[in-house]
């Protein structure tokens, strides 16, 4: 049932979501559905508790690994994107923060923890000098809702489209590096032409 | 009429958005606003023409300005997302097509020129040997995105927040130039190292 209410929340917003789909969609009887449910707004509730509940399993998961802590921060990132990809629950809880405005931030659960990170991270020289935790949060939080919104568009066209998760890995592998060329502006020699990839 | 309901629109969605709420938010009768738009999806299809217009003269404004193509890029995300902050109708337009699946993408409109602007800066050498103009295609996809899901957060809750635009600016100015430390994972040479001893 809350499956069946997350992936109509997820497809179809709040507001374009009634009991009656849900049923259809569950395969249960109206009866049935209000007998655990007595309202979309507690069906909504659920599913945005679920949600929550597996972005901190999520969180946990990912700490809970050996990593810098710059490399952990990013993990978390990149760990949350392939929820958001595979889990509907979560995909349609960060959906209904944003529909229903008593709900706290969906990147409230999980952005102090990539702070937290990137403090140390900064402590620890992983970080250039010039390199702001808090700017530097925001740049993940910002890569994150771009995996977000790129899947939240393709999703349900039927096309086909690169997984959001792959694409994030190779965008903070630039983040990380940089993108301009040494020489523009960076403290960096000149030129290397290496061509070694790995 | 189409400032109202483009206010109306960003605030509660397609569906959260009747007729007679935008007359009274318009402060005309039914009667006037019907007589111009026949139907709510008149109105939202209005709405969009006018987001993608404002969309399409902002990408000119800023290629038009003499500019290396790598920042002319930049530019072009900082523009859109100053003008998603600003301008209701253009931020109504991007939230529209996301809940009106036959729209065409927003990004659709101005990816292609970052696109474009980022192959001529990779053959002109402003790019990263290794920074493939797709994947900064897609990072700059991803950074404009997060902008907009920050500020979608944060417009009509009443709290103070920083400008998207001005977060953008910073966050971009990490990119360019990359978060790690310089010896992390780089081709550069070991800044004096500051004794961090495992």
């Amino acid at each position: 049932m809350v499956r069946a209410a997350a992936t109509e929340f997820d497809r179809d917003g709040y507001d374009g979501t009634s009991l009656a789909k849900i049923s259809k969609s569950a395969g249960i009887s109206m009866g049935a559905l209000t007998f655990h449910f007595s309202s979309k707004n507690e069906l909504a509730e659920t599913v945005q508790n679920e949600g929550r509940a597996l972005t901190r399993a999520a969180l946990e998961r990912v700490t809970a690994q050996p990593a810098p802590a710059l490399q952990a921060a990013v993990n978390i990132t990149l760990e949350l994107t392939r929820l958001v990809e595979e889990e509907a629950i979560v995909r349609s809880a960060v959906r209904l923060v944003r529909e229903r405005p008593d709900s706290d931030l969906w990147s409230d659960l999980w952005v102090p923890a990539v702070r937290r990170l990137l403090d140390h991270a900064y402590a620890q020289g992983q970080l250039r000098g010039d390199a702001e935790p808090a700017d530097v949060a925001v740049l993940a939080e910002h890569l994150t809702a771009g995996a977000e919104a790129y899947l939240r568009t393709r999703l349900g066209t039927g096309a086909e489209f690169e997984s959001a998760t792959a694409q994030l890995e190779r965008v903070w592998r630039l983040a990380l590096a940089g993108i301009s060329s040494p020489g523009r502006g960076q403290r960096t020699p000149p030129e290397d032409a290496s061509g070694s990839t790995g």
